[in-house]
């Protein structure tokens, strides 16, 4: 996705060999009008498949969902870290983040998945797949399927794309980086 | 908002005499088009005003402010409750929440708030109006202006929206409800 990949050349920054700052226009600082051709791309490019809903997990994601439920014209639905007071019974699973090296609770409630639900899993950093394979189990307790995976930035580098496809899922990223060495950003292709 | 009241009475669940559970649409699972109508309806009900930023904070808020962000075709910024490791300087304020009984955090980066930014702060709910308090706080010490509030729904039998008319917020909510007594709900006007 060119806008994508102009604005990580342009505003990224390289922290380390694994490690891209993207808090100007992803996941602090957000572009409307990036997250709105986000949306749309992974519309176009789920544009053969039935989705019910778009399910993402907080914080970061939650933009990136809205969009993309926009231009599906279906709910979209965010996982939560922690459960909250109100929520009836819920579906749960553990996440262990490797970026922030702890682990996280994942929790949707109930009433926000079933079993004829056609999952669209959106987030927007992929590096070694465990917060899709936790949100993947999710959709799975909830008797319902994954129709497809869609990243903003893939970590290509790391292991979670590898995983994913070797899974079978059916996975899109917009932008794949296989490098940050020398402090250069290198797209996949 | 004649949309949004509807889903209200729709949807929503009266919970207690101060709680209303609306996760159906508003924030857990999460209905694209009535965020895409609530950007339009703030962009309209302060289009008399130069907005340089849309500001809100994790995690309920980002749907809403993405959509304003959209509307108004500006950046948006959500405050974090967590400092992340690679973030700079930042500003930071405490924020008590009466609904779930705590304190917490709320950091906003230093890159993204500054003296010249007009800023539009939307929510979700008001109710005691600390967060939207402490949102003004970070956008003070930034040298920067509040020019609006935007809430989705408030909780007019809470004090936060007498507080923050009577410091002279230039507050717009959406839907304000006046009482939930005997499950009932009851919106002003």
């Amino acid at each position: 996705m060119k806008l994508l990949k102009e604005l990580i050349l342009k505003k990224g920054e390289v922290k380390n060999s694994s490690l891209l700052k993207v808090d100007s226009f992803l996941n602090h600082q957000i572009d409307p009008n990036l997250m709105f051709e986000i949306g749309k791309e992974l519309k176009e490019r789920f544009k053969d498949k039935e989705i019910t809903k778009v399910l993402t997990i907080e914080a970061s994601g939650i933009a990136i969902g809205i969009m993309a439920a926009l231009t599906f014209n279906v709910p979209m639905v965010f996982a939560k870290k922690k459960k909250p007071s109100t929520m009836n019974d819920s579906f749960n699973t553990t996440v262990h983040s490797f970026t922030k090296n702890k682990d996280y609770n994942v929790t949707v409630s109930k009433e926000f998945l079933n079993e004829n639900d056609k999952i669209l899993i959106v987030d927007d950093f992929l590096a070694m797949g465990n917060a899709v394979l936790g949100l993947s189990d999710i959709v799975h307790m909830a008797g319902a399927e994954v129709v497809g995976v869609g990243i903003v930035i893939e970590k290509g580098f790391q292991d979670g794309g590898k995983i994913l496809r070797d899974k079978g899922f059916n996975l899109e990223s917009l932008a794949i980086i296989d490098s940050l060495e020398n402090n250069k950003i290198t797209f996949r292709d």
